[in-house]
């Protein structure tokens, strides 16, 4: 054990904040943290928008689906995929494949990941912000994004003003495999993970949520997943082909 | 500047480990780690499958384009977007959606660069391996992938025998936008930061590679990047709605 990884274990999402800003020497910090991040085949494919206007934060905010926290942390980034500055070197490059989509969103977690813990291990938190996806037309409108050129999410951080019980994950034996991909579930570990995660979700809502993990996801995959999400990111002029 | 800081900031790929394995107890902390980010709506949508076999091993090797450490390295985990296990718990779950494709994605290497972080943190070393989307269809046939589980990279956890040098990273100047996505680039940055790429890379080769960050990319995006992927991925019933 060691401070990098007690911080990796102490990870949980902040989204209340005190009023206490973000001293520029540890913004610029958490930001060369994000940039240290491997990138594939070296082909530095992401941009990260800091915005600091009030009016902007709130519209994002709403379109995030009304999470106030997005308008009231410290710093707000949005994270996006960017074949536009390739574009800029070489304009005839040959873009919109389903590969380059894929590096965009796995380059990008990386960086955000690596700021996110520079962020926690300097006592700050934070949570991503996934819901920039609600409306992502909107998003890329407001911050004034060229074609080749994405939001994959958001990321608050500040300092905390809570101290939230850690979310139980799935346990290592549902998610590591050994050798080849285990096809069938071990229906008891599931059940006690299921319990877990009820029990967890009681504790945090004062009994008013009552839900295993197993019924969470079956609500969420009973919706349709953002269909828009397809004819946007072809639009603008990813995985076309 | 902390210890997770400097990790951070230390961070450089490493393709050459020594014969040392990586305890079990270490191992099972690495993955904790991985497990404890965090989970876009908490829908934990991924495995990883480990590798040991040797016979596998150097089959992966093979197929992620001849890298040799994928056999070497102490550990080689694979990544993969996994809604196969929701299916399993759900079976009329609505999948397919580009939505949850960039969701596997994004939380995928949310997990992994934990995973790396925590293993750099003990002073082991890793590289992530894109190059097992150089044959998709294959690495999933061998670890035996079912429909709605597609590999994303690998990644080679050991200790390290060899330090290069850091590579340059493009500037906060180009990467980090503010309130808005900049729509040109600094043509003088860019050139400052090509002239430093080329200097690294005529020291890593003994002046036999000769190229900036520009030519690199210029030279990259002439070629088609993995045009099969659509298809693959399609097939494995994810964005295809």
């Amino acid at each position: 054990m060691n401070h990098t990884i007690e911080t990796i274990l102490e990870h949980r999402s902040i989204r209340k904040f005190t009023h206490q800003t973000i001293d520029d020497a540890l913004l610029t910090t958490i930001l060369n943290c994000a940039i240290a991040a491997s990138t594939s085949s070296f082909i530095q494919c992401v941009s990260i928008i800091r915005v600091c206007q009030q009016d902007r934060r709130e519209t994002l905010a709403q379109l995030a689906g009304g999470q106030a926290y997005v308008a009231s942390a410290a710093e707000f980034f949005v994270f996006c995929a960017d074949f536009n500055r390739h574009k800029q070197i070489h304009p005839e490059a040959q873009l919109g494949f389903t590969e380059q989509t894929l590096i965009g969103a796995i380059d990008a977690a990386l960086m955000a990941q690596n700021a996110l813990l520079a962020a926690e291990s300097l006592g700050l938190g934070g949570v991503y912000i996934g819901g920039i996806r609600n409306n992502p037309q909107a998003v890329s409108d407001l911050l004034e994004m060229p074609s080749h050129v994405i939001p994959l999410f958001g990321l608050c951080l500040g300092y905390p003003d809570q101290h939230p019980e850690k979310k139980p994950r799935l346990p290592q034996s549902l998610v590591i495999h050994q050798e080849a991909y285990q096809p069938e579930l071990d229906k008891q570990i599931l059940n006690d993970y299921d319990n877990q995660t009820r029990h967890y979700y009681r504790n945090r809502s004062n009994g008013n949520k009552d839900m295993s993990w197993s019924e969470q996801i079956t609500t969420a995959l009973n919706k349709e997943a953002r269909p828009f999400m397809k004819d946007f990111i072809h639009n603008k002029g990813f995985s076309t082909r």
